[in-house]
């Protein structure tokens, strides 16, 4: 029973986001949240915006002496290019006013056309400023609380990328919590040595005509309990929770729990995880194609799910067709100095949209106003499957 | 605004649902929902249950005089062989009992185990009765009524098998709505001849196994307009609201928007859809990988999603390990006469779920307590859209 | 975390509810449900169409063997006059036709006319049929479903009436859980023996003259636990889902939380409860001003919530003038017989909405996917509790 | 499809509203929200606190060039004692520390004892912070922007003081919009001239004993147009959510639609509004007992509502017994200067919480993603129903 509301414009004062629903007695710092907005910014592929980027981290409510009070936690993100010089101001102003530099020529592959057609505007910065992956940042604050309530229960949620452009990770061995902080040093975020090469390779020779890649990232849940999400009606499935969290990233397109559409293509005979029993671990599966998840329940395996990035819309040398809505007359979207790529990025806001959605089924289903109680039921869950019949 | 609840198990007495928000003054048959369940049992690899199943369908409330009166509309879909024979009365009795016949091996690849320890039960007959895919019936007739709906906007939702196990649909030729009774008629469900012997071929060599298939369908929304959806926040977005949907499907394990994960692959400046302007048609795309969908809202272009589902887990002949939870031994899966493969029909069911993403989302931003006032309120908005800049 | 849906109209063929979000293992029978169907029919003043009614009562899914399945769990309420007769099948048919009788004159005090403007109907009978109080009997079905859940916390909830017209139970002696029998045989359902005769006497006039009456009835909840509600966030306060649910009911014009507008009149220093302590019963309140909720959360004491209803707006003599919308023309609501009072039934559905937010706001405290598992957390917090120092 | 959280502690740094749902090109400036901020402080009986609250207002996100842009409107209300001086700094810390003066002894009236037993604290200020009524600042922010944007229908929301204490307003003179700035020059928020001298002696003879005073503010909603709400759904009905939106405020006790209670004592043939006709104003009621809601949908006619304050629960003088949950000895609320009564300003609070109420279901009615078209389906709709046979 998480719920959350994200607001600001990429180029305005602040980002703000206010998450409900967290039980009291949390261990929160401004520090916990500064590193997950840190690992955003991480990538070989990004640019000179992205180094500069400096969040300016305020937690504004729910919050006392380093615990959450169980009443709303709200954080700011300044905007450290607002803060520090007034370019953005008079574009950017709340005040009534008319706006110097009108972008009349809406970007394919971006939200500018249908948000100006939808909501009657001319100029397509009044869509871009919100549509912007910048907004991703109020997420991944929300992703740092629910990360740190999942781990009072020993959950880890962490993400690597296994497709950059057309390069993939060529065998798939999967990082560990403990392995992290490999990943992250990976300027691509590839825990496979080879295949990070070829992706770098990959990034440069693109940089070189001035194009963009997508990609694919995993993201995997480690000690994810069993018995999340639930086959009782469609809208409490786990998997589907997992995949309108990842589909609304920006320029995600896709996306897979376990081996996804690869699975479609085997035989039933080989698509299943069998199962096994022994009186030390209980149940387990001798595969793991089904990512964890099997009719909308977390089965207590580890939690795979995947979400495929289109390339970057906004290209530094190659055109894009399109046309100004003030003259109607053809044109090339306008370009800018951008990155080559956000994959290695995208997989932390992955992860924090993974954490929300386990963070949020966790409470529900073990309820609990503190997290001594929210801890405690789920132990006790755990023994009593532990010494019943299905443990 | 549409929301909805099903309910009933697989052998149970009936399934019921309710759909609420639906506008007045909607024509609506019993014989529209009957068309759309006869529909859902289409399919070459269709086993014996389904031809008899008859979906025995009572409009129990919302409906007089042929016309919906905006309050919720109940459906009532009888199980025919609970009223054929008593067969099931005593094992899915609602009166206190207990079981003959527990099922204490849960098959892998199904809700069975985890459902079993997370709702504390020991017969996995209490989980998989509503596990099963049966409970889709109740989704396909709010999904009728939604495409009801969408249709007072000329929009339809029609869907196409696009792989069958390994076998591919090698050229994308997308059937259009005309075309609809031609994907029917085929008995995979498939608009590509070539493919569609391929896949038959599959099928009856995978039957002679007595293994199973899954595979992937395409939908197609047909005349969606601009503007549904949202950029602006997470959980408004049209693709993330079509992936929650469509993973929520039983065995669906990935979903893509467009083009999806084959985009992930390209260079930027060849996976985005160029703007063109002519004043008879406004603004249109010269391609159509993002499926219809940029920034979370609908361009008005073609609506494409994909849904992947994996090889049913019920084996005729091959088997899955699993373990018996009273004695804890190793065992096997238990086998039943089952279908090959779902995935002709899992495409109806797909249309339906897109039919009520979208449905929800038009009443979401036409308004309009009845049918009038909601094509009203649609009709304006396309002409002050035609009239205006961005039209 | 309970939703249901209702549906079905007055004169239609049956009612149905489905209610998602009960943990399984609840044991549910049919008698349960008819129990409480037949308290809604209590009261003195009901006229024939009451002591008819018999409700035949299916639950349709959700419940297996006597106890729940942790799947939506739906019940049809057949509608007996349908069943007897054939006197609505045409009026009410569901297939496409014409009404022979429309009701052109919509009746003050009820949502005839502005649901007609809003829908777009020219015929009351659209409205009705479904604003009609019969639909309480769906709720009523969902809230027998709570009381269950809550008994097993060992929660009651019961009403009283205290206010039948100008007379008023002048002692407010409020009946135990023990004392429901009588209250029940009681023609008003009021606790005040000499109150209930100047009731009794009131409606008889009322009656002589066609008149009708309305009145207040107070819900009590015995055992509530300390904690549900929350004062975080302004709609998570019991207090005010408590109000939404109670002004939900048909005719309801009026809610109050323990005193109410009573203690609106009074100085601060004689309007809250003092709090004490003694070992053996932890915190509690010297007097009950409050209804047992502060700051949106329940504090552990009685519950005490009223509502006050606005008489039937049906008369068997009185006119209320009224206009036919086809001709224009002044005259005056069409006459029927009618019950003087509908307050003591009311009474029995307030109480159920009163148990379905307690049930509801219980789930969400405790969590828990089995009865087992939601008693256990409730009771582990009640233990934790009582050895802290807030017990 | 209005939504908003709200968060921030009473003595923290700042509150924090976000509002989603607003349409595109909503005209908004700071002045529209500190306006009614500035409202929020009226009243005689207010103290020193009140009158030196300046609250510095930001708007964070979702208003450009003075409109909205469709996306989430996020404020931020600095408390000027923060800023001012540091003596909140420590103890209110989001830092890790622990406090220097726990309130251990939780104050009768006040969330403060359930709150801390339901959260397992042992400090009141954990709950108190958020559960005081500083809170509502956030929300008047929120109502101020719905009715902006109700004013683009021509609906205006205003509220009066009818009871303080035990001195009522006696003839119900309702104010106009246009009298609104005389019932704000009352320091009683009185439209009575007679009334409102008597409610006068009443706060001084109270102030004197250092007492506090509650009472009863109607909420007047002019212009509402017919069909908000709905009869199809108990959680649809207008009133039913207005009764929910005013419950929610700090120390409201009950609720009344219209003549609320007082109708529940009358007989049926004078307790409903008559419906008239004239080919001017279409219908019309000749009396307004309903409070301009019939059957859960409004009507068209004025809208009424009331809100009943219990006194304040923070006395000056006489004292209110509690317990030390520390030492767990009996002791005394402590004492603090306070307000004598804060039910002046509690009907600004109302009025917004009516006008969310209003804006939310304005929107889902008349939909639209720009002011320019929810306006434009609002007058169609005027339109057609003008035309129409219930215009």
């Amino acid at each position: 029973m998480l719920r959350f509301l994200t607001a600001g414009e990429s180029h305005g004062r602040a980002l703000v986001v206010i998450v409900e629903g967290l039980p009291a007695g949390l261990a929160v710092g401004v520090d916990d949240l500064q590193v997950e907005l840190g690992r955003r910014r991480l990538g070989y592929g990004r640019g000179p915006r992205m180094r500069f980027e400096q969040d300016e981290v305020t937690i504004v409510g729910g919050v006392r002496h380093g615990r959450t009070l169980g009443s709303p936690v709200a954080v700011e993100i300044a905007n450290s290019e607002w803060t520090r010089s007034d370019k953005w101001h008079a574009e950017m102003a709340v005040e009534a006013g008319a706006t110097q530099a009108p972008l009349t020529q809406p970007r394919p592959g971006h939200a500018d056309l249908a948000g100006m057609q939808k909501y009657g505007f001319t100029d397509a910065r009044d869509v871009l400023e919100r549509a912007s992956a910048r907004e991703t940042a109020a997420r991944v604050v929300a992703g740092a609380l629910a990360k740190l309530l999942l781990r009072e229960l020993e959950v880890e949620v962490i993400s690597h990328v296994i497709q950059m452009g057309p390069v993939r990770a060529s065998d798939l061995k999967r990082p560990a919590p403990a392995d992290l902080a490999v990943v992250d040093e990976s300027p691509v975020r590839c825990f496979d040595p080879g295949a990070e090469a070829d992706m770098i390779e990959e990034i440069k020779a693109t940089a070189k005509e001035g194009d963009s890649l997508g990609g694919v990232v995993e993201v995997l849940g480690y000690g994810v309990p069993v018995g999340l999400g639930s086959h009782v009606h469609w809208d409490r499935k786990l998997d589907s929770l997992l995949a309108q969290a990842l589909m609304s990233i920006q320029a995600v397109k896709g996306v897979e729990i376990g081996d996804g559409f690869e699975v479609a293509g085997r035989r039933g005979s080989d698509a299943h995880d069998p199962i096994v029993y022994d009186a030390a671990d209980g149940y387990q599966r001798t595969s793991a194609l089904a990512g964890g998840v099997e009719g909308g329940i977390s089965t207590g395996e580890l939690l795979v799910a995947r979400a495929a990035m289109k390339p970057l819309a906004t290209l530094n040398r190659p055109t894009l067709g399109t046309v100004d809505v003030v003259t109607k007359e053809s044109t090339v979207s306008f370009k800018e100095r951008t990155d080559v790529t956000a994959v290695p990025a995208m997989g932390v806001v992955a992860e924090t949209m993974v954490a929300l959605v386990l963070a949020g089924e966790a409470t529900r289903k073990f309820g609990g106003d503190s997290v001594a109680e929210f801890v405690r039921n789920a132990g006790s869950f755990s023994a009593a499957l532990r010494e019943g019949p299905l443990g």
